[in-house]
This record gives C-alpha cells, sequence and structure tokens, in this order.
C-alpha cells in the first residue's frame, strides 16, 4: 500500500492506495501548524495511522510514503527548508521522521512537481510524454515532465517557472527579484493590484462591497459579466500567461501545457482561448498543433493524487 | 568504426572514428551544392569511402554513420526538410540515400542539436547531467542536455533557443516571428543592425573601411578597443544573451551553459564576465553558484565531433 500525505498552506490531504493507484481511503483537514513542527509531525503520524485502520491496512503493509510539499526542498536529505504558511518548519528533516515512524520509503516533492506528476498520470497528461504545468495560486508554481520523468534540475531548482521573467525589469516580485510572472500572475500580487488599481466604477467593487475587499474571484465574475476594466486585467494576465508559455514551446516543446486554478476559473472565453490565440501568434505555425493548453483535470482530487505520485518515487516508481 | 559528417552552410567535416571516440581520420571541403542533392549525397559518399580508404577500414566496420545538417528535420523519417545555404535540398531522405549506399545505421541530427552533444562528452559539458548550448553564427542555435540525454520534443523541435521572445513584439526576426533572441543576437541580424546604426565616428568604419563593409568581427575590435559605440552594442547583446540564460535558470537549472562563436571572439572581460553578472542580478543567490556559463571548448574540432556523436546515436549509444 502507498501513503500520500500532501502538506498544504491550509489543508493536509491524505490519501491510501494500492500500487496500481486505486484510492482506498482518504482524508483532508486543517493544516493548523502549532508552531513546533515535531508536534505537527506527530499529528500528520496519528492521521496517517487512523487512515490505515480506517482501511484495515497494517502499518507492515505500506510500500512507501510520499509527501507533497511547499518548497525549497533539500530532495537528498529529505528536508523541508522553509515553507510559506508553515510556522516554524526551518529544515525540517520530514523524509527521517516519517521512516523512522513508519519504517518505510519517504519520499518528499515540492508541491508543483507532484501536482505536475499527477496530472501527467492521472489528469490531463495522461498518455502524453512532455509535460509542463503551471498553477497560480497564492505564487505561481511549475513542474515539467520531460520523456515521462520529472525533471527536477541538479539542485531541484528546476521547474521554477513562476520565476521566469516576462517583464525587464519590471515589478518587484515576493522572492526579491523583479519581473517575474509570478509578480504578474500570483494570487497574493494580483489582488495587492486589483485593489490599488481597480476603479469605482468597476463591477469588481460592487461584487466585493469595497476596493479594499476585491480579491480574483470577483475580478473573474467581472470580466465573465462584461466590465471593461475587469476584462482589460484579463487581458494583462493573458498576455503575461502567453509569454511564459511562448518561452517553453521554443525550449521544451511540450505536448501538453496544463494550467491550473486561476485560469479553469476563467474558463475558456476568458482565458484559454485567448491565451491559446497569443501563443499561436508568437510560435511557429507548425508547432501549434503539438502543444496543447488544457485545464487541469484533478481538481478536488489533485492533492490526494499529487501524495501517491511522490509515494511511488518513494518505492522507485516515477 | 563511425562516420561523422557535418554538413554546414560553408564546409562539410568528416571524421573516421572507433567507438569510443578516438579520430582515425577527418577530412573538410567546402560544401558547394551543385543544386541537385542527389549528385551533393554522391560526392558526399565518395568523400567517405576516401576517407575509409585513407584509414584502411573496409566498409563493413562500419557500425554506423551519424550526420549533423542545419535543420528542419524529419528525424523519423531521417530527412532534411529545407535546409538554409544547401540549395535544391528539400524533403532529401538522406538518412535512406546513406544507409542504401554503406548498409550501416544512420542518424540526422540538426547543428546545435549535434554540437550540444559534442560539447557534453567531449567539451564544456564533460561530466554534467544537464547541459544547454547556445550558439551565435548566422542564426541562434540551441541544444538542450538533461539527465544525459538531448531532449528533442515530440516533434524535434525543442532546443529552438533562437526563437525565444526577449522582447515584446519586438524586431522582425527572419523566421517570421518577432522579438526572438535570433533577431538581436544572430549574425544576420546583428550585422545589418550594425552597418545600419554605426556613426561615421565609430573605430568600426575605420577598421572596416565603410560603414556597409562593418561586420561582427569589426565590432568586436572595436569594442575592445575601447570604442563607445561598439561597446553599447556589446551591453545590449550581453543583455539579451542574458536574458535567455535567466529563462533557462529558471525551466530547466542547467548546470553548465556553453556560449560559442561570438562570445567567445568577445572574451571574458567583454561578453562572458558581463554576462554572468547580469544573470546573477536576476536569478536566486542560491542558483548562480550551481549554472556555470563557459565557452565551448572544441573549436576547430566541433564539427568533426557534432557527426561522430550523432553517429553514437545510429548505434543507439545515445
Amino acid at each position: 500500500m502507498l501513503l500520500g500525505i500532501d502538506i498544504g498552506g491550509s489543508k493536509i490531504a491524505y490519501a491510501l492506495a494500492d500500487p496500481a493507484g486505486e484510492i482506498l481511503a482518504r482524508r483532508r483537514r486543517p493544516t493548523e501548524p502549532t508552531g513546533n513542527p515535531e508536534q505537527d509531525l506527530a499529528g500528520i503520524a496519528d492521521d496517517a495511522r487512523g487512515l490505515l485502520a480506517q482501511a484495515g491496512v497494517g502499518e507492515g503493509d505500506l510500500l512507501g510514503i510520499g509527501v507533497s510539499v511547499p518548497g525549497p526542498l533539500d530532495i537528498d536529505r529529505g528536508r523541508v527548508v522553509r515553507p510559506p504558511n508553515l510556522a516554524g518548519w526551518e529544515a525540517v528533516p520530514v523524509g527521517k521522521i516519517l521512516q523512522t515512524e513508519f519504517g518505510c520509503p519517504v519520499a518528499l516533492e515540492n508541491d508543483a512537481n507532484a501536482a505536475a506528476l499527477a496530472e501527467y498520470r492521472f489528469g490531463a497528461g495522461r498518455g502524453c510524454q512532455d509535460l509542463v504545468y503551471l498553477t497560480m495560486s497564492t505564487g505561481v508554481g511549475g513542474g515539467i515532465i520531460l520523456g515521462g520523468h520529472l525533471h527536477r534540475g541538479r539542485m531541484g531548482t528546476a521547474g521554477e517557472l513562476g520565476h521566469t521573467p516576462v517583464e525587464w525589469p519590471g515589478e518587484p516580485c515576493a522572492c526579491g527579484l523583479r519581473g517575474c510572472l509570478e509578480a504578474y500572475l500570483g494570487g497574493v500580487a494580483l489582488t495587492r493590484r486589483l485593489r490599488a488599481q481597480v476603479p469605482e466604477t468597476s463591477a469588481c467593487v460592487a461584487l466585493a462591497g469595497s476596493p479594499e475587499a476585491v480579491s480574483t474571484v470577483h475580478w473573474v465574475e467581472a470580466a465573465r459579466a462584461g466590465d471593461p476594466w475587469a476584462l482589460a486585467e484579463m487581458d494583462r494576465f493573458n498576455h503575461h500567461l502567453a509569454q511564459a508559455i511562448v518561452h517553453l514551446a521554443f525550449s521544451l516543446a511540450p505536448e501538453v501545457v496544463v494550467l491550473g486554478t486561476i485560469p479553469i476559473a476563467a474558463g475558456d472565453a476568458l482565458c484559454f482561448d485567448p491565451v491559446r490565440k497569443h501563443v499561436a501568434e508568437r510560435i511557429w505555425p507548425h508547432q501549434a498543433p503539438y502543444m496543447k493548453i488544457v485545464p487541469a483535470e484533478l481538481g478536488d482530487d489533485l492533492a490526494y493524487r499529487a501524495g501517491l505520485c511522490v509515494a511511488l518515487e518513494a518505492i522507485g516508481k516515477d
């Protein structure tokens, strides 16, 4: 049996599956970090034991555990370095702790890489060899699968597509650099911009109650209702997203570019169609039919599948 | 024995080597296309036979032939599609023709990919796993080696780094798009710009005789002599080159970025050092030590090694 654990900023998701990927039991709960990572991990181990008991699986039947967690990570040493949203977690040897606890191999992967693996194996990338995954939540995460394998780079820093430059020098990014994709498409940066720039006359304000309350949800809703300002901001979003995809077309030529979160909320008419059009205008005509730009498919299953894909790595089936 | 053939726009290079890569014989001659690809290939086969005879190697001892040729290629069918500088070559089945001629496997690779393989196996990339090669001759070519393997992409269009956008929309590129790296760093585009923009007072004009005669060689020489205009143009060149490398840092995180031609002519002070500095300012501090930016090492040997690396592919040793 395989155990997948996805430690997100707001929720932890657990899934128990057989080696073929059939899910036997799953659970999700709020993250609620205590500030003490040892205590947090003891809680996670308790949850995992609960899930095993619920499915009637003995600890001895556990072949491997996979943990999907916000980066940066020290993959070789199985350590979480300093994840945002997990207070007090600093160089935590998650791999070693869980391995001692359960006596089976444990693999760690950053959440965007794990999500890329999940979409590749179980979602929008099934059947392809080369896939790029891009997700826009608080920041912008990316994962690159080439020839059916995750490309991590020697230091695990490959696929950090949120920090690819789209303006030069461009706006400041939370990472300390400027012009990063994340400074335009990341939820935090985007929300800050929407609140600062929204005109009182925009439907965003009516939906949110006040400019200070505008979120990306209001923005997408206003754009769908035809609000001109929201639509102009959507154009800007699509332009930067297309630019990042064009770079990938010429370097990696992925068969599939899978987009998560905001593009899915915005849908075909507001996001996917214009992005496809922008990209097609900036790549060669013979490339376009071989690079699909599609929504992520796993939805609520993503966290379960992401953890389980990392568990497959733990048992050497990546 | 392996035979490598590098069909360049101006020269064809042949090398005969043992499977370990020890070169037994080599030859280079002007390309001089006749306009009839069958006739050109008959001449190439004659040259190859001459080289075998010279080394005392029988045709029956030939294990594989590798052909490095300007793209685009149809790799699966062993066809050259429509290489620039080879008049009359259109969908030429080079692989099939040479296979019939010599009775051994033949592999084809575009020249930049073959050069990337050569620098990876025998040059500046020895001992690394992830390498990007970028060369600036008439155009800008690129090749990507990941995990020790060439990344071609499903349709063979990966690694076309000359067409990654560095300005948006940017200057027109010979490929029909705009803002491509090649529109700024390629020899043809660069020479056109130098001639159109050079002020009469620049040392470039004194070196070349007239603005219309200025070449990239004069430009580099003038920059080395401290000519302010030539130096400003060098800054522009370095800026765009750095931008392309930053993209690669966040997507692929290569251990080594190998630069050929113009950067080598310009050297450390004019090109490599400023490019390294620009890149370091635009990536994370912990990334910089793990991505070396170095000159290509093979020099005049490149064409021989490139063909031979493709021959290794022909016998399944890629």
